[in-house]
């Protein structure tokens, strides 16, 4: 049997996140459609690297599933894409090594959030960042995101309804860059926890607000509380930005091109 | 009376283009609700500096109103945000001199059309590039894109409805730069005529794709006629970039910040 890994770039805004929810318009969903049709009705099971919330981005999201099809590799793209709505593009597709697991050999994934400072509000951004109107001591910000760094336990950085089964973590970058009115937070590690990148924001969002001290993000990480860190953030200003497998999990040749224009573009 | 200027960012998407029209939805419409709304049902006339097309986005897109209101400069910013559709932003305000005028005082208007080059789509940019499969030589292009620079009669290049009395425009800059996938053709002229850029870069894509050599370009230019110029581009990939003043026409003090983020964002 085939596996085949397909990585993907969406716009979230109009869906309720990647999982398939009966009644609702998922990512997944729309994939699955997408897929069984160019499939001729063979019905795949999909592995994916990071299940995105309702109204998160992703720049390049990775999925597998084995399938039973013939049919050329080129032929997964250009069908896909004909196929799929406009807000979801698969980017490029390779046949990989049966044993290649999409969400279990992913040992890297980065999650960008982005945040809009101060008025006036963007109308060409609208969909990728969150607006806020209070001013933020950015180094304040930097100081407490360098405690997250390292391999914790992030138990109060996750939602309530996590069915992750350890709390641990190891985050390998957290860092802040302002580009005049626009703050990127960029967070990579191993895996994350539900909810995790956007208790992390809402957390930073505190610290850069002056409502909690650098030292308090420390402290609350070893506390292991839910209840003591920050609110989630919105969904909209976080996109997953980028995942990594080991070189030589994913060998075949690969049809299509991962990047839409330069390097740092929406 | 006072004369207001305020500096305009739209997401074109949704939008008939700028001018009002019965039973379309158009930019100048909603801006002309939201102020209505915001002066209390004074109603005033609005100049814009450049009228865009169904579909055509706008960075920098600036205009002035003449009002009675004694309503603090900051109150419009404030206001007009609350009031406008989310796609819409007003992004600075500012008292200016009574003779102010958006159109006529311009003395640059600066479009950036971007084409995204070859599969796959983009689900993140789809409202921002023209997507095109074909390859396309650069080179060509920018030889090309070199006989419009200076003071040319452009009627070859605009559109048969295009009412303006002078075909003469003066462009002082068309180059064409890559980023990746992502071609970005940049016109800076002091004023356009209808569908100029479009008809430009429709002209410019059918050299990059071999069917007309850069001569014949700077032959049609001198030729006058509309029939021979390539097609005109989709507008979606077009955005009104910025629109300059000479220094000293707009003295009021500037409420509001004219950049969204890094300077050359989406």
């Amino acid at each position: 049997m085939r596996n085949i890994r397909m990585d993907l770039e969406y716009d979230g805004t109009a869906y309720n996140g990647w999982q398939v929810q009966p009644g609702k318009r998922t990512i997944e969903a729309e994939v699955r459609r997408a897929l069984t049709g160019l499939l001729g009705g063979e019905r795949v099971s999909m592995i994916v690297a990071g299940r995105t919330d309702a109204g998160v981005h992703a720049r390049q999201q990775v999925i597998n599933f084995h399938t039973h099809s013939t049919l050329p590799i080129n032929r997964f793209l250009s069908g896909m894409n004909a196929l799929l709505p406009m807000d979801i593009a698969v980017k490029s597709v390779r046949d990989v090594p049966e044993s290649f697991h999409a969400r279990f050999d992913a040992i890297e994934r980065h999650y960008r959030y982005r945040i809009l400072l101060g008025a006036p509000r963007s109308a060409l951004l609208r969909h990728f960042v969150t607006h806020i109107h209070y001013p933020v001591d950015v180094d304040a910000m930097r100081s407490a995101a360098a405690h997250f760094v390292g391999r914790h336990d992030f138990s109060a950085f996750r939602s309530i309804h996590c069915g992750a089964n350890s709390p641990m973590r190891e985050v390998t970058k957290a860092t802040i860059t302002l580009h005049g009115r626009l703050l990127e937070i960029d967070l990579v590690a191993n895996a994350f926890l539900r909810n995790m990148v956007r208790v992390i924001v809402g957390t930073l969002l505190k610290v850069g607000r002056g409502r909690m001290t650098p030292e308090q993000v420390a402290e609350i990480l070893k506390g292991k509380d839910r209840t003591i860190a920050g609110p989630t953030a919105p969904p909209q200003g976080l996109t997953l930005w980028s995942v990594k497998y080991p070189k030589g999990v994913t060998v075949g040749r690969m049809v299509g091109n991962e990047e839409s224009g330069r390097k740092n573009r929406l």
